[in-house]
């Protein structure tokens, strides 16, 4: 698209290669799933069933909001607390997101869509956009 | 979809989760878009812009394989070589190459649709499947 910056690519002008530099790992996304579910604040973006390790999750919002994904605002003052919140450029990756569930729900028997914070909970087969959506449900981690 | 069998998940049920477990690394996606583009040998896999290292060619192949993401068969004996092609399970990936294709365009500036084998050639938007046609483009790379 936008050609004006001469920009160094670390391994090719690839879109994909480009776009897995940033998000190719096992984490980074996971970080953006919770987000998309609504979570802001360190303390919840920890508590995934995953269980993301502190300094990962450290690094990879460090890492997210210096390439504009995600955006921190200080929240609470003494100590100082930040929020994070999702970029348009951040937001968008939901669709990838929605590739990511599709090809697992179809293809990994016994995976789901996992809605809001709960863990394993809500089997229903997801429409367009809805899966990103706020919303809680009851049961479950 | 499939509950028959009680899997054992690495880290939750969470279908993105499961399916980054197999695919989220910077280099496991690149092998099947190449595979996507009609690269079949192990030395024309090596042959990618990024420059793949050997070992993680080898090791990649290894475990798409055991996922059932490709199928292997030998082409030449004396000395065995292997032609590497992708199972339907392997080829759905292309709808989450597709999402990183159209976010890594609109979001990174002056990266681009990577076709056939040649570096950064074709620089027009790609529609719906056309991206992971075989198509050779003549320059670059």
């Amino acid at each position: 698209m936008n050609r004006k910056k001469p920009t160094v690519f670390r391994r090719s002008s690839c879109a994909i290669a480009n776009t897995l530099d940033l998000v190719g790992d096992k984490w980074s996304l996971l970080v953006i799933r919770d987000m998309l579910h609504g979570k802001k604040t360190y303390g919840e973006l920890l508590d995934s069933p995953e269980g993301i390790p502190t300094n990962i999750l450290a690094d990879r919002l460090k890492r997210l909001e210096e390439a504009g994904v995600i955006v921190s605002a200080a929240y609470q003052e003494r100590p100082v607390r930040y929020a994070y919140t999702l970029s348009e450029k951040g937001t968008a990756l939901g669709d990838i997101l929605l590739g990511l569930v599709r090809w697992g729900k179809t293809h990994i028997p016994g995976t789901r869509t996992l809605k809001g914070s709960a863990a394993g909970s809500a089997p229903k087969a997801q429409t367009r956009r809805p899966a990103f959506r706020r919303k809680r449900t009851t049961g479950a981690a």
